[in-house]
């Protein structure tokens, strides 16, 4: 999608990807095949750039250190994407800087000495906090993956046994609702955020995105205001991302950052004025940021996963093209179950209109009926 | 632009381009380097392709008709490419079909014998229809090139002295206004359009494309109506530009035809709930046609061309995209003097604000003034 949008501006997009099927390449001037974490390939992207960005932060930071030092352009820069990669680095800075985010203790499974002394202060902490509660790979975990709600110490102890380095204990915070703020900052500090959305996780996983989100005003008004202030205190530079809790008892706690354009921001495409995509580019090329205005009275987005058959998703586009008004996003991969392989963006003027027809289009292309999720009257 | 839409929908387009640096490479899936003219080289992208379709005109429409005996799916048809181009063809089909065009004759060069039988022809067309008349290449022909304005008998004579075949003989039609209408057609025949434009043609070249036109809107929905109508006598597949002539003395003409995602509904990638780009794309693979509704009150779409320094577009960017809600297209192209290098499409509530801003951009992306268009104040 950042391949779009680069394109529509006429910048040349030189991918680095793994292997040259992967959907980016289709869209990129130029590909250099291999790892951002193999030197001699990163550099092979970094000869070819005026500006290195990302979309994952499965990212060497040493190694971006040391290009950096050599005049690479690295954007966002590497303190930004420290606090992306490491949850315990995250809550770190963003605790320094008094915002607010779940109760939590980082225990160091090395120093904690004995597997039983990092059982012991997950305990000390349920003490405090009560079970359930989660623990958290502090690197590398996405889309629910690294991420374990356990109900009682025994199972704790089960997934401390299987980690190394720390892990991120956490409070269950008691949700009421999800947001995210997506906020484009340029080099200077010049910055946009987009209206606040809320999300559907289930499983931890991101099902829909609604805008605005269907909460009090002052709340997304203040959650924005977070959002913004999030991507001063990490000093990003192109697209940040925000994921928040709403808990019952009226908390609003930061509990996510990603460096880069996220799933939370895909219905910027139609939605608003302004993509996440293109402002992203826009920032990283420290050009004048576009306008984050909503479009439409409602934007309702929907993601799309492999069903159980396994279908191939372009194989049931006429299925979901019939659907009034759907945006249909594929993104080249291959069906697989559970796999999401695409979204579907729907704007309109009622939201349960839009939320019924996304959802619907999203069904006719494979997704499975998500669990846990009351979907709108006529979706199915 | 239709490699954007391909890539939005997880689709593989691939490229037959002359030369691996056009810009529709960047965003191909696979290229084939060669020329539509060539048998070979188009059959190799023939080889690659489920359907083939086209974003010019410059095709052999004998290899076509050999390809499509053999099985190539091939959309837009023969028969509508044919109407697409050659002009003399088009005309004769549009006044089979009683559509109405500009009063006209066409000259064959070969069979008038001496070159003065020709002339004399046009001698005796201009006495019924009075001078300037317009001759015009009858294959070839775009952006004013290919078309002749001439005063008196000795241009023509010297205009037709260049030419081989036959000419197209045209009134003078004296315009109240340019009007495009774009629709988009299945192989079933169901078909969409979009609202219609007006467009502002400087020495036969587009310069801006407003939406909807400033025009009474029962012209306007009469345009849609002819428009649909001619989509159908041509049995287009795909994308179909229709440009219709609003004389003076209230007839509505169609001057031109398009068998393909045409410049006068570039509009439509923001300003549309479907861009051109997707239901040509949707409409030859026989997928469901996309809304063609509009998003905004107004949209104005105005071309960047290429100053007279050929300063790189690229590099005027940060002027351009200051221009609040300026959606800027470069098309990859080396600025050159007088070329055509995108187009930038603003959308809103008011006529003369989306107009003013869309000029700011793309005057300040170095598009010379345009003589003879008066612009809004504020634009420049």
């Amino acid at each position: 999608m950042a391949g779009e949008a680069a394109s529509a501006l006429g910048l040349s997009m030189v991918v680095l990807a793994e292997h040259p099927d992967d959907a980016a390449c289709d869209v990129a001037a130029e590909v250099v095949i291999g790892s951002p974490l193999v030197e001699s390939e990163l550099r092979a992207l970094a000869a070819r750039c005026e500006v290195m960005t990302f979309d994952h932060e499965q990212v060497d930071l040493s190694l971006l250190r040391t290009l950096v030092a050599e005049g690479v352009v690295v954007r966002p820069g590497v303190a930004t994407l420290e606090v992306a990669v490491d949850k315990a680095h995250m809550r770190r800075v963003l605790v320094a800087a008094d915002i607010a985010v779940p109760a939590h203790i980082v225990v160091d499974l090395e120093e904690a000495g004995p597997q039983n002394q990092a059982v012991e202060a997950i305990g000390a902490f349920a003490a405090d906090h009560g079970w359930p509660l989660v623990l958290k790979a502090v690197r590398g975990g996405y889309d629910g993956k690294g991420v374990w709600p356990v109900n009682e110490l025994a199972a704790a102890a089960e997934v401390v046994d299987h980690l190394r380095g720390s892990v991120l204990v956490e409070e269950t915070v008691p949700l009421r609702a999800e947001l995210a703020i997506m906020v484009a900052r340029r080099p200077s500090g010049e910055a946009v955020a987009w209206p606040a959305v809320e999300t559907a996780q289930v499983g931890g996983v991101c099902r829909e995105v609604l805008v605005p989100g269907r909460l009090p005003p002052e709340l997304m008004a203040e959650a924005v205001t977070l959002g913004q202030r999030v991507a001063g205190i990490v000093e990003a530079v192109g697209v940040l991302a925000v994921e928040l809790f709403w808990s019952t008892d009226g908390r609003l706690l930061v509990n996510e950052i990603a460096a880069r354009p996220h799933n939370s921001g895909h219905w910027t495409i139609e939605g608003a004025v302004t993509s996440q995509f293109e402002n992203h580019l826009r920032a990283v090329l420290d050009l004048p940021l576009g306008t984050t205005a909503l479009q439409h009275a409602r934007v309702a987005s929907v993601n799309i996963f492999g069903g159980t058959a396994g279908e191939d998703p372009v194989a049931l586009l006429p299925r979901g093209l019939g659907v009034a008004g759907a945006h249909v996003h594929l993104y080249g991969k291959e069906g697989r179950p559970g796999r999401k392989l695409g979204h579907v963006t729907v704007c309109g003027d009622d939201a349960i209109d839009v939320r019924s027809r996304a959802w619907a289009a999203a069904l006719a292309i494979g997704t499975p009926q998500p669990d846990g999720l009351d979907l709108p009257t006529g979706s199915a």
